[in-house]
């Protein structure tokens, strides 16, 4: 830090972002991507746009707004859009947190650089030994609840009545649910918003709609939390999505078709993979998500993740204790997961 | 606000983007954006990148980095990248401003904005009647300094020696030049990085180089602050910037020849209009940027912004007492500046 750093955020550790290496071509099963194309909508409306450039966007998005409602089947001014969902958490985090945020201990790496970027007192609530949550640890918290749902990097998700249980518990404070991974086999909360107003879902692009690259995300939620975090978007960068990614979003959600069988490709590699690690030795949760977080009895996480990478293969180990035997492993294509079996079956073989 | 909203920011004021109306085609001087189309390597490259918008980009973006780095001849690691430059200011309040933050008080709207958001005790410094602002206000000021060169919106300038004077008197202070105009016939403080470990400077591409759609900005400054701010990005937003959007910045690098020439026309437009305008008795002070802020004694600042809009000519009016009397009018093409000229004439005609 210089010596003109804030004293106040001396004790920032920035998020770590997976590993984007670029030294040589690797199997990429890091970073959660999709290992399908943006739909072809939501490439030729991102090339159409490129040309109006010159103009700054409208900064209500009204017409993003308008089709993500339709979409999702809420009004549009239930709609904020973000600069990836990243940035509604952090609006979420400036905006709601007046009396401290809750998140599980094992979860996204973002919620506590989140609080401490907004000066917000977070609290971890530790998730279970088999790294599930208990909603019964996040009723009538008294302060701002975050949950993945499903869960990061764990995979696993809860019921939506799980969900509404932590919501009605809840009715001074604000419940955001980040749906980051929902599109794989979990229910969303978005229903909800309907009848609680206390209640943010958050959704990204990045995921089941393949554009990561894009930077894309939304929150949904009642129209006075959505005014809230406007106030903050035109406080911060009212013009936070690009020409192009809103372009690209709005071509994705003309493609949802597209998106729906990505998704059911994703599951049912998901599936197959899973057998075989099962098959292999490999433990871990039941996966709603792009990913599988395993562990094997005979090669510690950090090991496995450093011989895949001198292999080609990229995973995501994460260095923190509870789950260091793990590796986060996103699931690509049948080839992809193909030759990421085939290594690791080398790798246990020359353990032997 | 909603019940929920923090009292931390009860008193924001969000900013407030000049208007964009959808309602109707209209000539469109109000938001200075460049009248020119982005370049043909940017919108080629921003069109060939839009097939990978399935991968995050690089959090590091190097590739960018040192394009821009060489195009403004200092190192790497002198630059951070942002999502519009509004976003490199906003990280320059959360790192930089302990001891509060200096800024003129008719200056770029977001300063007030982002202090309050990051809770800075910020402190508007008057400016000159002419508008202009006096280098001395701010030597030695002891909190960290925010100065548009040249200023917005009045347009005015000042010189490297009085910028350098001011980096020179607030050794333990951060200076923040935003030279979001810079390109239309101001000197930059670019080279004075090298010099001074204090000196932050902001830069946009929304301006000269026709992007302000895709949402770019950069910052330059010792390697010490920039890694401060790269610090502060990584808690908030580390791939703040999409595929498609670093893409087309090279490409826009890659074309200076063809931004200079953009400038050049738009300096003498600027040159013709402002000659065309104090004929017809409108005053204001010399710009050195894309628009001309100008006032006349016959006809009151609102009045003509709202009659020029009914004529379909979108010019940008402040309701801010000490500058009321004026309007901002973006400088467009030759055939727009006709026609703002045309209508003008028209409305004081009409009240003779």
């Amino acid at each position: 830090m210089s010596r003109f750093f804030t004293t106040k955020l001396s004790a920032l550790k920035p998020y770590t972002p997976g590993e984007q290496p670029q030294d040589m071509q690797y199997v990429k099963l890091n970073t959660n991507e999709s290992p399908y194309p943006p739909s072809p909508k939501a490439l030729a409306y991102a090339r159409d746009a490129a040309s109006s450039l010159m103009l700054y966007p409208d900064p209500e998005y009204k017409v993003l707004c308008a089709k993500i409602a339709e979409v999702l089947g809420v009004q549009a001014d239930q709609v904020v859009v973000g600069n990836g969902s990243d940035e509604i958490l952090d609006f979420a985090f400036a905006a709601f947190c007046e009396k401290g945020a809750v998140y599980p201990d094992t979860s996204y790496g973002f919620y506590p650089v989140f609080a401490c970027m907004n000066g917000v007192s977070g609290t971890e609530i530790p998730v279970g030994d088999d790294l599930s949550l208990n909603p019964a640890d996040y009723a009538g918290a008294g302060k701002t609840v975050f949950i993945a749902n499903p869960n990061a990097p764990s995979g696993v998700a809860l019921s939506l009545s799980d969900i509404e249980t932590i919501v009605r518990s809840n009715p001074d404070s604000v419940v955001v649910i980040d749906e980051a991974y929902v599109d794989f086999g979990a229910v969303s909360a978005v229903p909800l918003t309907k009848k609680y107003d206390n209640l943010l879902v958050v959704q990204t692009f990045s995921k089941s709609r393949s554009l990561a690259g894009a930077r894309f995300g939304f929150g949904i939620g009642s129209p006075e939390l959505i005014s809230d975090l406007n106030r903050i978007r035109f406080s911060k960068n009212p013009y936070n999505v690009s020409r192009t990614t809103a372009a690209a979003a709005l071509g994705a959600l003309e493609d949802e078709d597209i998106t729906r069988e990505n998704c059911r490709k994703i599951m049912e590699t998901r599936r197959r993979t899973a057998e075989r690690l099962k098959a292999m030795g490999f433990t871990g949760p039941e996966s709603s998500t792009n990913f599988l977080f395993i562990k094997h009895p005979e090669i510690d996480g950090k090991e496995l993740y450093l011989k895949l990478k001198e292999r080609g293969v990229l995973v995501r180990h994460f260095d923190k204790e509870r789950i260091a035997a793990y590796n986060r492993v996103t699931i690509g294509t049948d080839e992809q997961m193909e030759i990421f079996i085939t290594t690791v079956s080398a790798i246990l073989e020359e353990m032997k």
